[in-house]
């Protein structure tokens, strides 16, 4: 393997991934995922287009505020429009008012487009790109130029598609970005033109540092992984891609494919190898926050990437890994899936004892308990990676450490829009029974929705008992619809997340009935919720508010 | 582009396709999908192991009654077992009594698998190959041979590597199917090595005619198309590969990627051009009979594959589509699709409007109140993208197209389990009253959850005067917690797909309450149901099955 040269990510999920037909991204998601990126080291975080749309706007204000840790978070935008001064560009002032050291601004490469779909001038099309930039250097901005449709421009016109990167050099742009925007172009394509353009880019020589090209695909041809690999070995330094590749159309380059495969095959310098192992838990965090199931066989990441089933086969795994995988899954934080036996699992399951500060042992006999149940759980549908507040309580549970402060003994959901008007009455009525210090409470509430007067209901039960629950409420609330067996009812998997205003802690319910599974979910919130209240100290996986 | 190389396809989805953790396939099923690949004009089908599993057995008794018209049926099989005659092994004797023309079968090429794993000698996993080919040549079938583990067991030990292909060509076999059984060897890696495998293959030049190499590729870098492409750049004439990808932990090489990037990309010569045009709808006709989900995004066959949002963009792919699409759509029988967001104005409307054949003029004062009523319900939560079912009812409506065949007029929905055992009593009630042909109608009906219960309450009262109803059945849904101001309640986002087993269609609904968004979405889709059916023609953003 060679010396390792560094690669840089550029993370676009917040920006081109969510433009994924389906996907709908609050502030607080964008947030909540831009902090994870943050976490795991990506060096560029695309944040969005200020100015375009409100929520994107806030995320730069936001992040004023509250700086990420590590991160470079970038804005992106266009170039001016045509005919008009930069400085009078209100696109251009909205980047400049993001307060972001990097800016992406994206301009035309092929003649097609500019006389076609921007009908302007092809002079003016340069005029743009060398104002815009230029004026975003003025202003002390490091600028990184997307070269929109540059492969097929390049392919049209290869002198226009040059001249274009051309006003962006000389004006002062960082980085160069070739574009595949329609996704159509195929890996070896992709090598050739970056390879020439790199050669071009050595007439400016005097230009110091000299920019350097960076790599964005589509996956349109199926092959935006082996594109991006392939202007890597071309000489690209930067990368773009999506978590989980989500993206318009067939998605963008998957980041979570690209990454270990610059990093653990080609011998680049992408994340610490520490980082590294967060990876698949990054995956799958991005897609319960966009509410997409996370897709099993995705390459390195998914649930199966890793999956043996035979006997034979185990056994040869079991002996020597490198006979049936490619990678050690543990490397990118998945891990091997056994189909048929069981012996995975005693690691994450000490790894979480120890972060939990449970004193916990490789041979107890405690330790078998706690991994048989948990995989008949997530065989039911459940699944802890989006839910430790609720895993910490099967550990609690299986090593006698916890006695629940109260006992759920059932509860009754009405909602009733028969005899009245459908707009004005969307009331829903939830009654529930508990067993708090040996009394039986039945109390009942009523809530714009059903899982909000379960919720109701059963803090005004105990609210007596424990005054503290009035400090708890719910931030969110996920369905998932799971996969059925043919002719079989489909699970529902409801995570829940609670606070108490200084801590928040995500539960998880499962049953065919979404009110059972919601109940489940709020009720183990609120155990958790006391749980915490009766210890002093503060554990690390507790996210901040 | 060059002159047209013949590349032939052989697919592998009755094998190794349903591998795929949760595929299970039928006799029936099988036959299915032979047919339909046969149609499309797949030169081979690889159609299972005979000897290995019943299924696979009869799979092949039965083709020897009912051929295929167009494809060679292949039977797979392996070596002979160690220490062991050819004639001797009822596997290999299995294979004859497929009685098909072409045979494959997969031998060791990795020292590593014949010492570690097998545990025989180098030499002895020679003869094994060596004595099976000439065994199935002797009884005049032609052979194909897999080279399991190629490219890792020749990086490992070439000089060895290249002893089991000869053992391969010495004794008959016609091609040399290199199989990166693992998936881990990118295309780079995979061009290279098959391009020494093609110069060493000319020491053979004696026999004639030369065999000639195959690649089968696995997609655990997430490059398994390119590296397809990579191998038959570098002269592999045969690609192995499945419908969809499926396959396996990451699948394999997915030939609806494959094939239109070797013909319409490359120049190769793969399927006619007619038949090209059949990929789609075998694409989706195959996830069917093995009960997954198409996937949307999929490169080239997705239903998104060629979706378009955004206004600028939209009448820039009506003016020329070359702007946004890296091939013509109906190639491959997909077509574009407009996708309907807060961001599309006029031109969207307009395109959609003419998609669902109806008359829209750009200056009718309707479309005014469309693009409002959109923005509003979009400021809801409201999101068509995903629901395109109620999109049209909507246009439909404000065009006084439609009448609604029935009025909601209410519904109740209750839980109960205070009185009962949680785990054994999870049944919904739900009473709905609708209003048809001036008949108040009251039904109530039970099931696993609320939602099939409002469902099947909603049919119920409907199927005595449209008999179709009978038909409908929900085939997924989908909840989506819209963020809220502080405060105020969070809206809650409902998406359902329903079918009438020849088409899927999607609404929505939404509302602060779960019961009654899934209400709404679920009540549209019979509404758009039974419009559909009140239609003879058929539109064309249905699905087809």
């Amino acid at each position: 393997m060679t010396l390792a040269r560094k690669v840089l990510i550029y993370d676009t999920t917040l920006r081109d991934g969510i433009q994924r037909h389906g996907i709908a991204c609050s502030l607080e998601d964008k947030i909540k995922i831009a902090r994870k990126l943050d976490q795991i080291g990506v060096p560029f975080i695309e944040g969005g287009w200020p100015g375009a749309n409100a929520v994107d706007t806030q995320l730069f204000e936001y992040f004023q505020q509250e700086p990420l840790a590590h991160s470079q978070l970038v804005a992106f935008g266009s170039t001016r429009r045509p005919h008009q001064r930069a400085s009078e560009n209100n696109m251009l002032k909205a980047l400049l008012e993001a307060n972001t050291q990097w800016l992406t601004i994206f301009g035309k490469s092929w003649d097609l487009h500019v006389t076609d779909a921007l009908k302007v001038s092809l002079d003016e099309n340069l005029a743009m790109i060398q104002d815009s930039v230029a004026f975003l250097r003025l202003h002390d901005r490091r600028v990184i130029y997307d070269a929109e449709h540059w492969f097929d421009g390049y392919k049209a016109n290869p002198e226009y598609a040059l001249k274009t990167l051309g006003a962006a050099v000389q004006s002062g742009a960082e980085w160069l970005v070739l574009c595949d925007t329609n996704g159509g172009t195929l890996p070896r394509e992709v090598a050739a033109i970056a390879q020439q353009v790199q050669t071009w880019l050595g007439r400016y020589h005097e230009i110091s540092p000299l920019p350097r090209l960076g790599i964005h695909t589509h996956n349109d041809s199926g092959t935006a992984v082996a594109a991006t690999l392939a202007a890597v070995e071309a000489g690209a330094d930067m990368v773009h891609g999506t978590m989980n590749g989500y993206g318009e159309r067939c998605g963008n380059a998957d980041l979570c494919s690209v990454i270990p495969n610059l990093q653990l095959k080609m011998g680049h310098d992408c994340l610490s190898p520490h980082q590294l192992t967060n990876l698949t838990q990054t995956s799958r965090f991005v897609s319960e926050i966009v509410n997409l199931a996370p897709d099993d066989h995705a390459p390195y990441v998914g649930r199966s990437a890793f999956a043996h089933k035979g006997g034979i086969h185990i056994s040869a795994v079991a002996r020597n890994p490198k006979t049936y995988e490619h990678i050690c899954p543990e490397a990118i934080g998945n891990r091997r899936h056994i189909v048929v036996s069981s012996s995975s699992g005693a690691s994450t399951v000490l790894a979480k004892a120890k972060s939990y500060n449970l004193e916990l042992k490789k041979d107890d006999p405690v330790m078998r308990q706690i991994i048989n149940e948990v995989k008949e759980l997530e065989s039911k549908g459940y699944q802890f990676e989006a839910a430790e507040a609720s895993f910490e309580l099967l550990m609690l549970k299986a090593l006698g450490k916890h006695q629940p402060l109260f006992q759920l003994r059932g509860f009754e959901v009405s909602y009733d829009v028969l005899q009245s008007d459908v707009q004005c009455n969307i009331g829903a009525r939830a009654t529930v029974k508990v067993s708090v210090q040996g009394k039986d409470i039945l109390e009942v509430a009523e809530c714009m929705g059903p899982v909000s007067a379960l919720d109701k209901a059963l803090r005004k039960a105990l609210v007596k008992f424990y005054p503290v629950i009035d400090r708890f409420y719910l931030t969110d609330y996920k369905v998932r619809i799971l996969n059925s067996e043919a002719g079989t009812a489909a699970n529902i998997r409801v995570l829940v997340e609670s606070s108490n205003g200084d801590q928040r802690w995500s539960t998880i319910g499962v049953s065919v009935n979404i009110l059972e599974a919601s109940y489940q979910a709020v009720a183990a919130g609120i155990v958790y919720g006391l749980y915490r209240d009766s210890l002093s100290t503060q554990r690390s996986h507790l996210v901040e508010v």
